[in-house]
């Protein structure tokens, strides 16, 4: 089941990364790259942070056709895109929560402590975005717009104490996510954002 | 043979590094650290993302001094690189196809599956560069210019293409530094480009 | 001794981070992210490329603890640290002093040879504040204002070669100490840069 999420999640942030790139005037193989490290890029850091290697989508051809196809597919089908806006932002959110479980899943089992798997449900669910961001020249929006990060704290918060409280998974998936979509659709509907940290100092470093 | 022919690439990929430092006004020191980067990162994310520890340029610290000084004489003859410009592309093509190549090789003799193994290469082919782009603060030209990423890409899949058919090895190497430096030279004299992809939307992430 | 020195100066590291995404108006999510990854982020990279599983904070969640609080500290003085500019450049030159020497430290107990233990200082001592800066969108300022990432350079050598010879420890880390403290004071005193490269082109890569 989160392995259905997984893909569908891999093919909504492959697709994000498509839209950026496509911002950049990017080239149709810039689109392909963008869109793989978008999607697979998050649990790529997290993997290398963790010593968790082979690194997952080496191992999983499947995962880099899919990304590298979703982002194609997006050039063509950009023009349409703003009537699926709901839709996609819909899956991203599926994703989100997705990516953080997966992350804290992957930590458990190499026996991190508690401070580190939430780390590494995080840096899954949001890194993508950041690397995205990064190379198409922009400050993060994870780190500016509706709750996001936040959200992917959340659920690997609730995920680790259901977990902890000897649930059964299944019932853990369900919670996380119909907390985490919550969270996500409530915060773009409302605009829920975080307080910001405006600093603007003379000269400094 | 190979080996040679990487040298002179690092040396090349070196100087590149250092001209898109100069034009951010960077100080010596940043000049060598982004030469070191631009010729030598897209090998060590390779070697990261392949677990290939330790990575290449710690275990032959000639790269590094090689990389450095590369960078640093670059300063003292900046003025004079336009006039060098043609050769400098034909060594930037030369390092292309080179890294391709021996990303190819690091990734097959590890034994990962065949796409990873021609992302391997095009990864140590243009990851430096990118690198470059990202700490010079530019969108990365390997996504927006004439065909380059492309160009790895299809060097690649020639030299897997002929190991596989059990072509000699000094042959494949021939004919795929042949084919790769034809390619680029032409997409440079020409100014083929891939198609490019733009989107402009209202407000989205 | 080192350890304390460290915890200071991971502290005061994080706090440059927030300030850094202040100035992009970050929400205090990403404060805490930009204050850990300006802290942790050079011995990470340090780990990582000396393949130096598992990477130290995971192992230590006080340092995770102590940066974020130290970021979202900042948020709440930020207003008042002007007046503490002096104070919190003297905490940021101890701590690239320590960082470099741990740096040193780390890749000479992996056996590294010696330009890679000066990187590895090197690396620990400025990738925090660069990555700080991709993150947040600026040219990375340890390669533009005063003497700093050379501080850290000469700090390698001399203690490096101070341990060659044979000195104890804790004469070494002294004298390291006192000549780093003295070079980076001296040059934001007296404005001290290496000299810069400037580089226009027409069109070039």
């Amino acid at each position: 089941m989160l392995t259905y999420i997984y893909m569908i999640a891999i093919t909504a942030e492959g697709m994000s990364g498509a839209l950026a790139a496509g911002r950049r005037n990017m080239d149709i193989f810039g689109v392909g790259v963008i869109a793989f490290t978008t999607a697979l890029g998050g649990g790529t850091i997290r993997d290398i942070l963790l010593g968790n290697f082979p690194v997952t989508w080496t191992q999983h051809p499947i995962y880099i056709y899919l990304t590298v196809s979703a982002g194609l597919l997006t050039v063509v089908i950009a023009r349409f895109m703003h009537h699926l806006r709901k839709l996609f932002l819909l899956l991203d959110a599926m994703g989100l929560v997705a990516f953080t479980i997966i992350g804290c899943s992957v930590a458990l089992r190499l026996e991190y402590n508690l401070v580190v798997v939430i780390m590494a449900g995080m840096i899954t669910g949001i890194f993508g975005g950041i690397l995205r961001d990064v190379l198409c020249q922009r400050v993060p929006i994870v780190f500016r717009e509706e709750l996001y990060a936040s959200v992917s704290f959340l659920v690997a918060v609730l995920y680790l104490a259901l977990d902890s409280l000897g649930v059964h998974q299944d019932i853990n998936l369900a919670a996380s996510f119909a907390f985490g979509l919550t969270m996500r659709i409530a915060a773009l509907y409302w605009g829920l954002k975080l307080p910001t940290f405006s600093y603007d100092p003379g000269r400094w470093h």
